[in-house]
């Protein structure tokens, strides 16, 4: 039960607090600076937590571990550049706090100030036609920190995913099994790797964490990197469990977010160029940014990185990331990703699929290359990560917003309702400026 | 016991393979990329290594985790400099390769060049006058990577210590228990701060690895990041053990290297700064030097840096501590530490008490904040770790020496022979140049 209670953690899916019929701690309440997690020397007890137990993911310690993620586990890093850092420049426009938007889920308007709090923000960052507008730090993260990326890891994946088939290293209409042999008897033997990199795969696999007989403790387990009970006898990392995952319908159907789908993509990647995805990442996208500082992936007990969520990075770092990508791939006087592949993902993946799954509340949204593409008048795409982690990315408006945030509920769609208005009220407001 | 076996190698002090009988592979044959650790989607069953059982840290194993700690571990940044990094001046001498030395253990004369793959270096720096004149990666080493360092950690610890007595915020006359009331009960608690610095202590701990009651065992427990046995009672971090220490025989007699001094002095300094060690090494020497990459500390359930050998950096960054203490504290434009520590710690410790030590085959060398005094005709003095770590500071010939290696024995005895005379002979051929 330790075991998989971490993982139900470092999955980064907590059941929700008021479960218990708790009132949540506030933003300002929750503050981990205030609340003192794991400062002092030794901490206190009450304030030590840790990735054995789980108790380092639980909010509010949540909010302190979100920026100290490799305190608590192995990792490896994504190295930044040595040299040609870019440096933005920064035009600060403080009529963004002011700026006002009706919550999807509310009648009253809010402003993007008070957006802030809601959304436990640890850091929100806006850029305007590559200039800093807007930067904030809350909580405990830093200027030149990191904060787990949480699900906006996948999107790292499956951007790599896509380059690779843009190269034509990876064919998208052929399968699991032409590039990694051990899959043959697994559901993504047959998958191919559009479907994949789209999600439109058929699986046997539960994120039902309130069901113990869910896939996801199978794969949780698997990846843990701490010792495993004597009793255990299931597969040893990342890769061991997905060759044993089970189909359950047909692929090419319809969109299922399955976190499997990434960890697949990055076997499949680090197979074909013979490099982890931390490896890749910091090659071809992270150093020729001109990134500052080092990122880092969580990795299991075989040194695999967990491409489906164990990203942490600077926030900075992150919108140097962003603007490349709404500069169809050109930063920092770099073709960094080709423009065919900008201009793939932004088209768009298979919107019918997409509203038959369980995200339909997402009106009129795709998935392509594990972004989120929202098909608005302003043609935004977005990562997305749970607790409200996103890279938004809105080309009509020349925007590019990154939040790190560490929302008591790992459910976006509690986060959602005072966040995608918000960034669209802003969009409008930088349109007209 | 794994428990244990995880704690014997992370304390870097490895049985000798040879005890086994098996011939020990040399430094061509144990290089870490021909030998495949941890390569591969996944790597093969026997070249994956694990912290949970201790392979990581077995010869040959060892030559690739020395450069992936944090791949296997908790671990905290020592973040480097984010502007103003120092960039050495280059000016190779391939003539220091030919330079020779006659071994203390040998009648054979040996080259600079030769004495490489004896002590399966993985990097070797020399600066002359500040230049770089020697640099060479082996191993797993990159340029841009970082290596444990072992037991130089202790000197970074010990050094901010002696800059704390320094600017007063410490009194090297008042004993433990001064400043960590939780050290009342313990061997610490009326050791002054000067014999905890200079390890002029007497304490009953045994670091001998084949008696399974010896005292590294409880230490080396406490500080296990990883889930204990359900059926551990004992403290449950550094900390905790350190309140624990007994007495054996008088504080101030006799010099006696041992790793829990370091780890005390690590908790007094982080009690009166409010800083962990990796951040006040970060913010007083790491980032005024201009380093280049965040360096970083193991750390225990706790999150307390193994300030007695838990430290991994960077070479070249390595290198410009070496110079700017060579430089009496001054570095980069700026008086980093002050001159009257570094005359302080040039002047040495207790030769005596360290003449009575287990050390005494290092004849008339001294130890002081945490430094190994040599008192040759050169003034020489150096930080040094097992398995072959230093950092070689020779005032006369100007010359500054970091070494990484991965050494399959963890007694520097066994490497002096082939390194002490190799390094004087390049200092005497430099100071003849």
């Amino acid at each position: 039960m330790r075991t998989m209670r971490f993982f139900l953690l470092i999955m980064s899916v907590v059941l929700p607090q008021h479960i218990s019929g708790q009132k949540i701690l506030d933003s300002n309440q929750s503050d981990p600076n205030a609340m003192e997690w794991m400062q002092g020397f030794p901490p206190s007890e009450e304030r030590t937590v840790s990735a054995i137990d789980g108790s380092f993911f639980q909010f509010p310690a949540l909010r302190y571990s979100v920026c100290h993620m490799r305190q608590f586990m192995p990792t490896t890093e994504v190295k930044a550049s040595t040299d040609r850092h870019y440096k933005f420049k920064v035009k600060l426009d403080s009529n963004i706090d002011r700026v006002t938007f009706l919550p999807t889920n509310s009648s009253d308007m809010m402003t993007f100030k008070e957006a802030l709090g809601v959304n436990y923000t640890d850091g929100l960052l806006i850029l305007h036609k590559g200039k800093i507008v807007y930067e904030k730090y809350f909580g405990a993260l830093q200027p030149d920190g990191v904060h787990a990326a949480m699900s906006v890891s996948k999107t790292f994946t499956g951007t790599l995913g896509g380059l690779l088939v843009e190269e034509g290293l990876l064919d998208e209409n052929k399968t699991g099994v032409d590039y990694v042999p051990e899959l043959k008897d697994s559901a993504f033997g047959d998958a191919t790797i559009r479907q994949i990199l789209d999600m439109i795969t058929g699986l046997k696999y539960s994120e039902d964490y309130s069901d113990p007989k869910a896939e996801i403790w199978a794969f949780s387990a698997a990846g843990n990197p701490f010792p495993k009970p004597s009793s255990y006898n299931g597969p040893n990392n990342y890769y061991d469990y997905l060759k044993t995952v089970e189909k359950d319908g047909n692929h090419g159907e319809a969109f299922g977010y399955k976190t499997i789908n990434t960890d697949v993509m990055g076997w499949i990647i680090s197979r074909v160029t013979g490099k982890s995805i931390p490896e890749l990442l910091s090659e071809r996208i992270w150093k020729p940014l001109g990134t500052h500082h080092d990122g880092y992936f969580q990795v299991d007990g075989a040194g695999i990185a967990f491409a489906g969520g164990g990203f942490s990075a600077n926030m900075r770092d992150m919108a140097m990331f962003g603007e490349m990508v709404r500069n169809m791939g050109k930063f920092n006087k770099k073709q960094i990703l080709p423009e065919a592949l900008i201009r793939d993902i932004m088209k768009g993946g298979d919107k019918e699929a997409f509203s038959q799954s369980a995200y339909g509340s997402l009106k009129g949204w795709s998935y392509r290359d594990m972004w989120w593409i929202t098909h608005n008048e302003h043609g935004a795409f977005a990562a997305r990560g749970v607790h409200g982690q996103t890279i938004y990315i809105d080309p009509k408006a020349e925007m590019v917003l990154v939040r790190f945030s560490s929302h008591p509920e790992a459910k976006n769609a509690k986060i959602d309702p005072t966040s995608l208005p918000a960034y669209h009220a802003v969009a409008n407001y930088l349109l007209n400026k």
